[in-house]
């Protein structure tokens, strides 16, 4: 291996003695491959103290501020393990985010990743060092320290990784990516090997490993990416594309999202609601709406039903209200839906999974496919029992 | 006005109260310039947390990675002092040492500063905003973050005025330079104006209200410098050059300095002490040696006296030993000594000065003269009276 990429996130630097911890892990490494990045996020939970002590001084803290504020976090933390490599004998130096030239673009405290690489990372890297990189934080065109807002740390990694043609390796609480969430389901196993697209569309469906950015980014710069432990000692999963995946599955993973608000729209001939209309609010108000249904009854009205989530259940009220429309919520439903990039291929997957609803006698609402994923919308007190029912069904 | 710097030390910013405090401050100075700079330290003993952490992981942390980690308590602080600015209604931004371009050179922790000032900088003043920039941190030539070392953040603050062509304020929990300290002479007054070589001198020789390296700068950029209470209701002192001096004093301070260590040497004809040899072995050992006097004695005996630090004691008595030298140690004693540039141009005020050394039966073992101050070493035990004694003498 000539390059790697290793990420640690906050919990597993939180303390000095995790901290220590992690840097046996990347001693271990570096004897088994040329040049070695670690990129770091800040400890625990210190920038949510930063963020409170901003709070305390302002409602709005302004954001270029708060980027500075929170980049601080990282500083620390790859300096003290830095610090700590050097100790134990391992040459290693600390960077920043404009050291390791990670440009970014577009809003502070959401900053995008326009390039990477510089000749402080190449220097230390042709000096046999350890790079301790620190996550989250980039610069602007215009020399303002910047933040990548949510799983910047992962960002930060996956495209050093990719300007470094390196391997990338997530290291984190969890042993790698499971079929489906293990305290759902007891019987759950890590997949060894899992696409992007799957991994993103899980994380989009509920999977909570990693953000489908950082996954994103690895597959359009077909970034070897890697999920593990932060102890090392298990092996995780690879994140590959559909065409270096040796082994064909069927499906990889079933997921569900809790706090699902079902919104059922009724319009007749006579109170002729317009849905456009209606959909374009709700865009305008940022309410992310999802799985969209309609159908129209025996009696000729059109009945439309879609999805969000229950905490923007007043802003959807209030919009439904300004256009008298004829709606009812279904509250305290779920998402539960079945991943797998095999489905692309292999038919009667769906009815397969229509047949164990069937079986177990647990009605949907609604239901919606995409081309590696079906989700369906049933009641939260069901979901528990037709996850373990599909996983049974598909060996998950 | 038309453009000022303000300095901030870590005790006024320590606490978000005092943060808003401050920017009381700053928001009054503003309505007063046109450009304000204002120079902030880490918050209170944050710095000293994160060395702590440091101590945790390793006994001699890299210089390297100890800037970086460093740097970051000026970072918080500035921004939050920003974020309050902006939140209060007066536009600010925060920049850090990188940002307003101070360029440092010599070793880590000890950065010496090259140059200050960037197109950031200008802009931010341009657009009428507060720029409050991280005082203590730079960046050198490699692009490695550095930290200045002792009295950092008002050397900063020092040389981004002189690039501004500035008057530069530094803000302290003291309300200006003081003609002795006020814990040993009830009667010491705050002075309105002193000289950037005075105050050089009554830093070295034991007033503690500003580094010689900010004075010394300020002194060679021309920098108008003053020093005043950080809640800014109290006329503080004005640091002048000579020719800008108009009330004309005798002396302007009469400081001291404890837990000196008096070393005498004896060397006769016999036992010949090479006292070069001696010197060169104690600098050699990083040792400062301050008043060294020197005599024959009626048996032609060469007697030296230097002094040093009790710290230092152990060191030197190895070094003696080596070079098997005829040494003792006269040990609490201190140094008091009386400043003033008049000293140039009047005379008497070293017999003036020996006289009260008479008049109060006070002996001193030694005695130095510079250009504008005399010191004496005596007993600490009869320090505080002679201090006392001075001041009244020539009316400090």
């Amino acid at each position: 291996m000539e390059r790697v990429v290793m990420k640690f996130g906050g919990s597993s630097v939180a303390t000095i003695d995790k901290i220590k911890q992690v840097a046996q892990l990347v001693v271990q490494r570096k004897q088994e491959v040329k040049d070695l990045v670690v990129v770091v996020s800040a400890m625990g939970k210190s920038t949510n103290h930063l963020i409170e002590l901003a709070g305390e001084l302002s409602n709005e803290p302004s954001e270029c501020e708060m980027d500075l504020l929170m980049a601080t976090g990282e500083m620390v933390s790859s300096a003290l393990l830095a610090i700590y490599l050097n100790a134990i004998g391992s040459k290693a130096c600390s960077l920043t985010g404009f050291q390791v030239g990670l440009k970014t673009s577009g809003a502070h405290m959401q900053g995008k990743i326009e390039n990477a690489g510089s000749e402080k990372l190449d220097q230390c890297l042709a000096e046999g060092a350890i790079a301790v990189v620190t996550g989250f934080q980039g610069i602007d065109e215009a020399g303002e320290i910047t933040t990548l807002g949510r799983g910047g740390s992962d960002t930060s990694a996956v495209a050093l990784a990719a300007v470094l043609n390196a391997r990338c390796e997530i290291y984190t609480d969890v042993a790698g990516i499971y079929t489906a969430d293990p305290r759902i389901r007891q019987q759950a196993y890590k997949l060894d090997h899992v696409t992007y697209e799957e991994t993103m569309e899980m994380a989009n469906l509920g999977a909570k490993v990693l953000e489908p950015r950082s996954v994103e980014m690895a597959n359009r710069y077909h970034v070897p990416l890697y999920v593990a432990l932060n102890t090392g000692d298990i092996i995780g999963t690879q994140i590959l594309s559909e065409d270096e995946r040796m082994e064909k599955t069927t499906l990889t993973n079933v997921s569900k999202i809790d706090e699902v608000l079902l919104v059922n729209l009724k319009a007749g001939d006579n109170k002729d609601l317009n849905i456009t209309e209606c959909f374009l609010r709700l865009a305008h108000a940022h309410i992310n709406i999802d799985i969209i249904s309609h159908t129209v009854d025996h009696e000729g009205n059109r009945l439309t039903s879609f999805t969000s989530t229950t905490g923007s259940k007043t802003k959807i009220e209030r919009i439904l209200k300004e256009l008298a429309a004829d709606y009812t919520f279904t509250e305290d439903v779920s998402k539960v839906s079945i991943i797998g990039s095999a489905m692309r291929n292999q038919t009667g997957i769906a009815a397969r999974a229509f047949d164990v609803f069937y079986a177990q006698d647990i009605p949907f609402y609604s239901v919606s496919t995409s081309e590696i994923s079906i989700s369906y919308v049933v009641d939260t007190a069901a979901s528990n029992q037709i996850v373990n029912a599909l996983a049974d069904e598909f060996g998950l």
